[in-house]
């Protein structure tokens, strides 16, 4: 064996005896180690950097010596020349095995490393995409043999890269010809290659190009569009923009953007255009804010609910808006962007959706899924994403339920009196003293309590205009915790109270929050018809987790975690308060932010996510809560504040504040008993 | 054995043994008997009807009573009643195995039926389209098993006819779930499943859709396109219809063409937006002539060379202009037909390009391949598709050679003085009587002789206007019969050849054909430039020809078929005066009309045939007559008029006659003299 050496690659352990002489490329590919290379180990793409460890490795019984590999070569020298080789770096394609040799592969030369998905929970995600570039050196023609330039270009694919069954969109065959010739028939092929195997050709560059690909994740919400500007090489997010969610002029939540479309005539045209609008102004601002040439965005991945998902593929959701809410399609799809009229990118782009759930249940939901994984979860996780409808999924690795609940716009700011949507200006965060009913509140753009010296000065700018979803979640909350409300959500009279900030409105009371009048500024009270508001969306909310929790016959959860934008906002604890969710331990409830979002990234940066989830969307058990009775009656059950208490001792206190008084004051809380 | 009987298939002889109760539709199916069913056995597509043969069948040692078939039910009563079922027939879904049968299934009812392709050949092709109606009954949505609408449809195309994979272009997700709806769960599906296995659902009806489905058959040539529209369920033409090549305006032939391409920017682009126009002009006539609804066009199948190929697929034909001649794509194509632009037709309709052979051998070559099948002649047979470049193929069941030879439009009756086109009014036919040199000739339009009474009356409209292609063969291959041309091509003078219809004209001197000036008509005359122009042609036709016997050492061919519209006109006779082909017997020269139309009619009406022309297309063995140095010999030798007499004794006594006079008698014929 005085021939061959061993050669030991780490981080990933793999070893192997080679021949003398065998380039550290061609030992890690037979060896299944995950080391890149675009050009195909032809020096030129510099993505194959290894560093060779010399000295001795007990653990491995090996000393290195520093001949080991062979010197550095004429390439290597003219690549640290012009582009500079880390110190210790060689190129994996020139460097050659002279004898027993450690090898590591930086990060950055893995083709499918490991990468940070997101910053709090260092959650990981595996790097293959499906977009590829592939350098080939493609046969000249001959007339002898007459195959086309794509037949040769077909088959050096084959031989350099073993990848078969290329398709190719006949605008390629156009530009074919004179790019093999400027490139000498050297050329840069991207290449997307999909979860299911099929191998289409987005783009081919002459000769060796080293430009880089980039990939849109799109969360399309009913309210606002966000997407994340991904590398596709590392997966880092360059850019993350959002916009509002044109649609809104033809309704604010979805079932009255259903309705648009069935009562005017291509309403649901006007509402597809106006969507795919959006999504091309918005690729076009978040490459121009990273610097990238929108052009360079090959691959688009959205989650949406269906009723976006339907208008964004131009189908009218009508019959998503009555019952048995038939999806035109639930399975994910892939198809080019252009299908879409997305032209603001890269004109082969392609564009993936993911799975929808059920006709409530969408690829969002879907896409928490993929981020959550609860289908891999020890413990028995509640995951509910909050927003116009709530997604609510329920299980552990033996079984994932999930259901959707209408729990209506109150929760974003939406029919609240002086609701507002998250925007500066919009109280975010309350707190009222249980003695004086006093309350103090922070605006989103300022990190100042309004009590705290400077306030003013900070909000002049964009003033005090009304309460967004997770501030009207933390003042009702406020308010029962203060003896404002009694359990059934009725708010008492300033003499009930003892406060002057409740005043008499029509039968009923508010509590006025702010008072702007004297400056110009608006009134901002909670009415009791916004206490009505909120009670039905938690309600909601909570039966729906309720019904998934009967299907399960459990009673309580291990933990809950908050998605959606709007639940990186809410307060655990006002939550609880409320009775949003379920019964569990304060800290056992936390917020997974945009998981839809993430959810898509992971599905953009991984192709097996994408067989993942559309194997397991498959297995998730759907429940329907429009047809469950059981669902009224844990609606009807859950309309106190709270009804769980055993996870939050000081509310122990709050439900012994008299509720007896207000019982009596207002027709509206007596009729609102009987329904109970 | 008391509860099955034997049941015995014509004409496929297909036989077994089915209890009793069997429907015949479905015994069929497990035989592998070819009998139709849109419907899957509802008795609603009435396509499997069949007829049950009662009394004696001492073949098959069988009697089969009246009684072998189950009664006629309510369905077929009501379809007798409604549409009439002819005498005889039974629904194949509704009559049921009672007892011993023989049962014929008539050729209506075979999908794969055999059909007459061309009327003078009797040669069939089996019908097997790649689109097909498929009536399903869908599952309808439920919520507790949420499934899309498209994916219940594919789950009862699977169960109902085992197809699986269907892909669908998302315009028809737009259209699913009302059609669904309309159809209450019932639709007809038209799917393309083509040789590669891919199905491809191209439109739904609701409810069983009782539309025809048509292809078109389009041989797109330089100078012509021409198509044929197809019933797609029986293969008949309904109609047939052509059109001048509008690209003619950029250049009369292929190099022209393509040298406008490289000349003007945008030029191929102009180019390539001509033709398509042109064919969906030629779409919309030929479904109108024929009282079908374009829309109802579904499949297109193109043959063409490959200049045309190119710029109908918009490619810049640059390179098939200069050596290599490289083709962008040599490979077939299967594509929407909307990608280039055809949207005359069904918005979905599929277009399939047969493959190209060489840079200068295009798919009409494959298509003629495809039609004449050299590849299982026995003989060795010599195939000639004669137009602006002569395409040639030569070879028998073990080996097949093609080559393309540039013949120029001489045949075309371009670059010859008194040429034309063939229409109404050019001169088709001549004969020269050999003792007083006086003519005869025929014109387009009408089928008297010159010298035949009312010939002038029966041209009055047309006029006399030129002489067409076939016409310039017969009139150059009859002068050198009447002793007016000697063997070298020269002209001689009216006291050498006896006759005053040789006028002087410059150095040499042309044969008057026809005077029409007294009443206001063209002179139409042979010149040395015609014989000259004719001689190049033909003599590059021989020599390709020749090149590819020398390839297969051979020294004569068994039959020459003249194939292409042109070859459909051209006398052998006078094809073999001329030299035009190589030394055959007279009689084993056939035309075979337009052969690449009838090879993409071919594989129109039958996907098997597109993998055998493709599989086919790669054995083809190419020889490049431009880089052939016996290519170029082989031309010079060829130059005499004729040069090859074996099989034509008439000939022998021809080149007897003088040519010594005539050598001396033009510096024209002497150049050309010492060239040889």
């Amino acid at each position: 064996m005085a021939d061959d050496a061993l050669v030991i690659f780490t981080p990933s352990g793999k070893r192997g005896r080679f021949a003398h002489g065998t380039p550290v490329l061609t030992a890690a590919r037979q060896l299944g180690v995950d080391l890149d290379s675009v050009c195909g180990g032809r020096g030129i793409c510099s993505k194959c950097q290894i560093t060779p460890g010399y000295g001795e490795f007990p653990k491995h019984g090996l000393h290195v010596s520093e001949t080991a590999l062979s010197e550095w070569n004429e390439v290597e020298a003219r690549y640290d020349r012009i582009r500079g080789l880390k110190e210790g770096r060689r190129l994996g394609c020139q460097a050659k095995i002279m004898g027993d040799v450690v090898i590591d592969v930086p990060p950055e030369s893995q083709v499918h490393r490991q990468v940070i998905r997101k910053a709090a929970t260092a959650q990981v995600m595996i790097m293959d995409p499906a977009t590829h570039a592939y350098y080939v050196e493609v046969a000249e023609p001959d007339m002898h043999e007459p195959s086309g330039d794509f037949q040769r270009l077909e088959a050096a694919m084959k031989e350099q890269w073993q990848i078969e069954g290329l398709e190719a969109y006949p605008v390629l065959l156009r530009r074919l010809q004179p790019i093999l010739r400027k490139g000498e028939w050297k050329v840069t092929v991207i290449l997307y290659k999909d979860h299911h195997g099929k191998a289409r050709i987005l783009d081919i560059h002459p000769g060796f190009w080293e430009g880089r690909l980039y990939g849109l994740a799109i969360d399309l919400g009913s309210t606002t569009i966000a997407a994340h500007l991904c590398d596709l090489r590392n997966g880092n997010v360059l850019a993350s923009s959002g916009l509002m969610n044109p649609q809104i002029r033809f309704g604010e939540d979805l079932m009255s953007r259903v309705s648009y479309a069935m009562m005017n005539a291509g309403g649901d045209v006007e509402m597809t255009k106006a969507v795919r609008a959006a999504i091309n102004d918005l690729a076009t601002t978040i490459a121009t804010e990273a610097g990238v040439n929108p052009r360079q965005i090959v691959e688009t991945v959205f989650v949406c609910n269906p009723v976006m998902h339907h208008l964004l593929l131009g189908i009218d959701p009508v019959e998503l808006g009555q019952a048995p809410f038939a999806l035109a399609t639930s399975e994910s799809l892939s198809i080019p962007a252009r299908d879409l009229e997305l032209d603001a990118i890269h004109e082969n782009a392609r564009l993936y959706i993911l799975p929808c759930i059920a006709g409530h249940v969408g690829a969002d939901c879907a896409a928490v899924a993929l981020a959550e994984e609860p289908n891999k979860s020890e413990d028995m996780v509640l995951i509910v994403d909050v927003g116009t409808n709530a997604e609510i999924l329920l299980g552990n690795k033996d079984r994932v339920l999930a259901c959707s609940s209408p729990t209506g716009p109150a929760f974003e700011g939406a029919q609240i009196s002086s609701g507002q949507r998250a925007a500066p200006g919009a109280i975010e965060r309350v707190e009222i003293d249980p003695v004086t009913k006093e309350p103090r509140f922070r605006v989103i753009g300022s990190d100042l309590w309004s009590t705290d010296p400077g306030f003013a000065e900070a909000t002049a700018q964009t003033g005090i205009t009304g309460i967004c979803g997770s501030g009207i979640i933390e003042v009702v909350a406020e308010m029962r915790m203060a003896g404002l409300l009694d359990p059934s959500g009725l708010i008492g009279s300033a003499e009930q109270a003892g406060t002057a900030r409740l005043v008499p409105q029509g039968r009923t009371h508010a509590y006025v929050l702010h008072d702007g009048t004297a400056t110009g500024g608006p009134l901002i009270t909670v009415t009791q018809g916004d206490i009505r508001a909120i009670q039905l969306a938690k309600s909601a909310l909570y039966a729906g987790a309720r019904l998934l929790m009967d299907e399960l016959q459990i009673e309580t959860v291990d933990r809950i975690v908050l998605a959606g934008a709007f639940g990186a906002h809410i307060s655990p604890k006002h939550a609880m308060v409320l009775g949003m969710i379920p019964d569990c331990p304060l800290d056992k409830v936390t917020s997974a932010g945009n998981a839809a979002g993430t959810g898509a990234r992971i599905a953009l940066c991984d192709i097996s996510a994408r067989a993942a989830i559309e194997a397991e969307v498959l297995r998730i058990h759907k429940v329907e809560t429009a047809i469950e009775p059981r669902f009224q009656e844990h609606f009807v059950a859950a309309n106190a504040i709270p009804h769980a208490t055993a996870h939050f001792p000081e509310l122990a206190k709050i439900v012994t504040l008299p509720d007896v008084g207000f019982n009596t004051s207002g027709t509206e809380g007596g009729r609102r008993r009987r329904r109970g």
